[in-house]
């Protein structure tokens, strides 16, 4: 097994050969520069770095994983520092370097068939505007669209809102090169639509959480630009009623559809508390809603607003839908996504709650929700849930409220472990992941142990201790 | 490394614990009844077994591969032997046992997402039906389809005709189960639209071959049922034109595109002479033909006859296409694709041919076919070319067919690694794949080897060593 007692704190030698190679630009060692890149996006995760390293191409890259394997210097590479998981913080040993991806930022042009090269560096707004710039789309999208980086969003296989059509990250990546742990390049960066050549080395790169190799580059696919969208706010009376929607909607609308999420009452209350600038999109109330996006791609297909009047005619008629309002402008689309984007932050400003990033099969998560919530609230009496999200994909945020006035601190530590392992116990339960779309990286590691069988462990140590044998990659993420 | 070397002759008390685990209708070591299946589909590779394994569920795989790791006996699983590059096929050591999966053969009901839980040993052919009765479609299809298994499609990653659309089977598993070689089972039999737990296992046994792990169960994505189809035949003057008008059905026929197949007019040629029954659908000459497939599964859209005709007329006048004929009826789409599925047939009765199923990326395959054809029948003086099939996947099947009058088992001897060898080189040069759809198995071994760079060959070797350290799954396969 990889051992985090392989590495050591980098010796003089080794810092001066990772100056030599990178220069002034790519190598700081200067305290203050790196502290703001030593705590996790989250700020629950503090480590230390002797130096933050910023190669320049992927032969930098390369040379600089020798220099690490040859001094058993940790590296944990870093994008954008975004992460939900402090998968790109460093440990409190003082073995590591940052290795952060972020000067490697170019987007290539945009290929006839859609695809597009990027460094791994490439922040994924930069990647949005190039795409609409060609008259394309990428359509992965996410809160932390501003500083998540190509490579940072393929090593966690990030997910979003737009996955429902389109998928995670996983099915945007064409082809991919990366840095293994003896500084040898893969280089898959060929957009191969039928490649048969052994195990899949793409697949086990992405969502690996830079714990075999670095990503370094991939071959990303876009889509065709929207000619035109809009969004549909409906009131629904259970999570049954809107997983039947789905289903109908999914029917009816087919490539058409390409959101779907959910929200209860008590989360759209947080945020017109809180929010400024919201207001409920319905005059009345109702337990639950849901926000359908709906686009056109191609002007040969219905318009948006005309295909959602006819499916929400049907749905109220079908009685799975209490009531509806179509956006009839992009202003108006905007504030209903406003809505559902905000309940992170507003639900931050009500005070302490675990979040749990969790998913189930996509029949199962109305069920879930329905059963597991009641129970819970009863187990662990003055909790209230919230469970909101991608319903599309079976994906929910479960976040478990403090009893009101909770102390955070107190309230942390004494119950974190009890609930969020009975939240976990009951995914797992349902045949579900407790990462859905944010990973494993220091939050879950122990969890994820936990819940696993002895084969996936079995199979996950395996992979690690082989490809990366000295324990060098991101230690103590993912797989300990 | 794992070595064939820790693998033994099955002694009879391995052979007696096999046979009390699976009793008689598990357990054969009839060597007439055996016979048939040690020898691949192509006839080209015979091996040894002592005997076949038939467990009739999952907790019996996972026993009988504990027997097999404690005696150190090979396994060698098989579905339908109908593999391409002699994956299934015992090598000669003697040191091997076959395990079929055929007794594990039942599908399950088809769910409201579509998805459906099959046995590794469903034959494709019944997938399709089980479908097809709820309604539902499964949309990968080949010629083995009668004997080709559920498992072998997942551990061969096969493609097939209708991969431009759906993808190849690695986009319609949802989840697998599996027996790792400790025999523990790893349990992924859930359609998790998300999920994050760490390296993806589910992406490695897809492919793998069968050196891994044996997968045992699944579950697979349905699509709706067609409602229509049609095919077109047009005749184009290159390859280039037929990837101009490959970019412009994608871009007007969208999702109605699900197939696009490209042939000679030496391959039309030679069908029309072998195969009784098939007629030329153009009354002119033309250099090359395409095959396009048009699909209807939603009622809401054009029917594909119309759609056709609009995108034909479109491409006379853009001039990409010469001429071109429309499937009337479904027997004269069946005709049509009758055509396109003799070559391989066909092109047997002519002699003697090297084949190499082959990729490179979509937009460089027409330079490859048109570049590479008469460079390769110079260097070989007396060679023909016939490069065809799947176009729109960047896939073709690329034959070096013998100078007439050439004895075949005197010209293989002579040329299989100079010809194969220059045309691997040369898909490499394109950064493409010497197996596309088939695997590797042991026909392409040593080519696989040789044509990876270090990074690939280090991940596969650690990996491999590392799953299966004693080398009991599939030896001589994939990796050596």
């Amino acid at each position: 097994m990889a051992r985090d007692a392989d590495t050591q704190i980098p010796s003089a030698q080794a810092l001066d050969e990772f100056h030599a190679l990178l220069g002034a630009k790519g190598y700081c060692d200067d305290a203050q520069q790196i502290a703001p890149w030593l705590t996790d996006w989250r700020g629950r995760y503090t480590g230390k770095a002797a130096a933050m390293l910023s190669p320049a191409n992927t032969d930098e890259v390369a040379a600089l994983v020798k220099i690490a394997a040859m001094h058993r210097v940790a590296l944990v590479p870093q994008g954008g520092n975004s992460g939900m998981v402090a998968g790109a913080t460093p440990d409190t040993s003082g073995n590591a370097v940052i290795l952060s991806l972020r000067r490697m930022n170019q987007i290539g042009p945009i290929a006839s068939d859609g695809s597009v090269t990027c460094g791994a560096g490439v922040i994924l707004q930069n990647l949005h505007e190039a795409a609409a710039k060609a008259g394309r789309r990428f359509p992965l999208t996410l809160g932390g669209k501003g500083s998540a980086t190509v490579g940072g969003l393929i090593s966690t296989n990030a997910g979003g809102t737009q996955v429902l059509r389109h998928g995670t990250m996983r099915a945007l990546v064409s082809g991919l090169q990366a840095v293994l742990p003896d500084g040898s390049i893969y280089d898959g960066l060929t957009p191969l639509k039928k490649d048969n050549r052994g195990y899949d080395l793409k697949h086990l790169m992405i969502g690996a959480e830079g714990t075999i190799g670095i990503v370094t580059a991939a071959v990303l696919q876009t889509v065709p630009a929207l000619v035109d969208r809009c969004v549909i706010w409906a009131g629904v009376a259970t999570p049954q009623a809107a997983h039947m929607l789905l289903l109908q909607l999914q029917m009816k609308a087919k490539e058409a559809l390409e959101g779907f999420e959910i929200l209860p009452h008590r989360a759209l209350d947080v945020v017109l508390t809180h929010i400024s600038g919201t207001r409920n999109p319905l005059a009345g109330t109702h337990a639950w809603h849901v926000l359908v996006e709906i686009v056109q791609d191609d002007m040969s297909r219905q318009c948006p607003q005309n295909l959602a009047a006819d499916l929400m005619g049907l749905a109220i008629e079908s009685g799975l839908v209490e009531d509806a309002v179509i956006s009839a402008s992009e202003a108006q689309a905007e504030a209903f996504w406003k809505i559902r984007d905000s309940i992170a932050e507003a639900e931050r400003a009500e005070g302490p709650a675990l979040q749990h990033d969790i998913s189930v099969p996509v029949a199962d998560m109305a069920r879930f929700i329905s059963q597991e919530t009641p129970e819970i609230e009863t187990l662990f009496p003055g909790t209230k849930i919230v469970a909101f999200g991608h319903l599309g994909d079976g994906n929910i945020h479960f976040h478990v409220k403090a009893p009101k006035g909770s102390d955070a601190a107190v309230w942390y530590a004494a119950e974190t472990s009890r609930i969020s392992g009975h939240v976990y116990d009951r995914v797992t339960a349902y045949h579900g992941s407790i990462s859905a779309e944010h990973g494993i990286g220091q939050l879950k590691i122990l969890e994820l142990a936990r819940q696993s069988g002895p084969a996936r462990m079995m199979a996950l140590r395996a992979i690690k201790s082989a490809l990366d044998p000295h324990g060098i990659m991101n230690p103590g993420k993912l797989i300990s």
